[in-house]
């Protein structure tokens, strides 16, 4: 058992390193054993290439024979660009295979087990589960729901400012702060902010202080004030997505489109409906969503329970103020006793800076 | 010199273990120890009583001849109610002292170890000398500068509110967290709060989720609104101190004293100045504040710059709200460069909530 888990490790760490390449896909690793002896590894490290059985039975060769197969997530069963990985596992003649998580898709999970035991495999499910069912957060959630793994970030003092009362916020957090943000925004699918936040700020929303893909930019702006001249619309560095409401600037739309925006016109009369946003970012494969917004955007959000994750910067330092702009504004819960627990929150330093994560429910 | 530091540790568990006991004296922990045998240990308990050194001396009692003495603090040379304890190691004959910091007054710092100097004795200073200096962090500020060392504590949820738009707070944080709010409380000399948390939450500002001393109850009130039914003009669980400015109502001011409460008529003639405040509790030997002011308090002692320390509870909770309360309001710090910073910030984990602390210069 203590050996199953080490070999499942390894897996989860060959899948753990492809985070961030994978999507829509999941991050799967796999490891065959003989003997005690490793006789092939591997892990799915794009859509459209090999799954990660595949890629470790053609290290393994004839040698997968009689193997066991550990895989961090169920073989599939369906036929798709690469063959129903159970029918593969059988077809080398594999002896057991060991599993962490079934498939997340209630529609089809248990299939792969059902194809492995039918051919007489021996099954087990459950190893580390815990861990590969983080490690595929944002997958199980898209799969079954198909919407976007919502996830909130902000930047504040230790007083719970985002800017100070003149709206002054360069810089909040030190510089490895900034780094670990970079980071984040090159493992989501997107990333999100409101057209206040572009006119304030003038981001890029990139990850240049890293090496890393940069994430689609996605920009809610209901009447489409976006200033031309805004270094998310000419840069070239990602596409961006403008998503608007009925009441847009037609010549404005045009000229966007001319410098290769997409413009979303969505069904809303007045203010953007994130709902329907994220229900459009998924039509477009958007699995992963990672909300830098502004106060008034995370409002939103938080008030329509649309956040998966919650990961604040704080930054070990007062500037007070009334009038300084908070992480969360908009209307707000009532009562303390209502207020959005966070689920198995945890902390890290993250140079001069705290980072404090955790899952709304 | 390993040895030196063990003993020394020693001395400052003792010492540690005093903590909230001795004011307005520091803690102060001694070893003896001769032939590698300890022979005798103490701690200063409480001022009045005998200091650290002597109840090591004490139960020593010869064996001190040739001994080396490990104190956490300069032995004293001025004749107070124990008699200078520099001279009492010198006449029971003791042949080295360690010490771990100088006296802080820079008046007489080094005056103790001349006098050792003078008998003949080796001394040896800077052992352990950091964990020293934050032992006595209130004791050093305040024998130096007259004034209170003040440590401002906030609770607040993750998107730094400390109350809903609607005024609810309670609780943000949970027990364990209150539990350690009392402990806090308990080994401070004096709380701080302003008159509307006292209107608006009618707190009894108690350690009664602990075994603890209650701390004095200082209320900021510049006009003498308190109501007389608040619990802490009732309740009789620690002496209320009220500070008021010349705009006072003179009748309620003779209530309040038949409620066996303290009233300060302050100089101001409207707002009570804080520094004001400071000064007079530092005259009734206040040596430590613990301010748990609410927004406009904290806003005050913020843009004075009258915080040594800061004392933040976070809960993972989010409750957003554009009119929800924040930990810190007032005027602010208008740049983000120019934001207060914390020294030495560190972070633990309370329950399910979280604690950053830091130091501002």
């Amino acid at each position: 058992m203590e050996q199953d888990k080490q070999y499942m490790r390894l897996a989860l760490e060959m899948a753990k390193s492809t985070t961030g390449q994978t999507a829509p896909n999941p991050h799967v690793g796999s490891v065959l054993v003989r003997d005690g002896q490793i006789v092939g590894m591997g892990a799915h490290l794009k859509a459209g290439e090999p799954h990660a059985e595949v890629h470790a039975l053609r290290m393994a060769q004839e040698k997968a024979k009689g193997a066991t197969a550990y895989v961090t997530l169920e073989p599939c069963s369906h036929q798709g660009r690469t063959g129903p990985c159970a029918e593969a596992l059988v077809k080398a003649g594999v002896s057991k295979v060991v599993i962490a998580a079934l498939d997340p898709n209630p529609l089809v999970s248990g299939n792969g087990v059902k194809i492995l035991k039918n051919a007489g495999i021996e099954v087990v499910v459950g190893v580390l589960e815990e861990e590969a069912d983080k490690l595929n957060e944002v997958f199980n959630k898209f799969i079954v729901k198909n919407t976007p793994f919502v996830t909130l970030k902000a930047a504040m003092t230790l007083d719970g400012k985002i800017a100070t009362s003149t709206g002054s916020s360069k810089w909040i957090t030190g510089e490895k702060a900034r780094e670990e943000v970079h980071r984040l925004r090159s493992v989501h699918d997107a990333i999100l902010v409101g057209v206040n936040t572009v006119i304030a700020d003038d981001p890029e929303l990139t990850c240049r202080f890293i090496e890393g893909r940069n994430p689609i930019r996605v920009i809610l702006d209901s009447t489409l004030r976006i200033p031309l001249s805004a270094k998310l619309i000419n840069d070239d560095e990602a596409p961006t997505w403008i998503f608007t409401s009925q009441s847009f600037d037609v010549q404005k739309k045009e000229e966007l489109e001319k410098r290769r925006c997409r413009v979303f016109v969505t069904s809303s009369q007045e203010q953007v409906d994130i709902q329907e946003v994220l229900q459009l970012l998924a039509n477009e494969q958007i699995t992963s969503l990672f909300v830098e917004g502004g106060s008034g955007i995370n409002g939103a959000f938080i008030e329509k329970r649309l956040i998966d994750k919650v990961i604040f910067f704080i930054a070990p330092k007062l500037v007070g103020g009334r009038n300084a702009l908070t992480p969360v504004s908009g209307k707000g819960i009532l009562e303390m006793n209502d207020a959005l627990q966070l689920q198995n929150a945890s902390i890290k330093q993250v140079g001069e800076d705290f980072c404090i994560e955790g899952y709304l429910k």
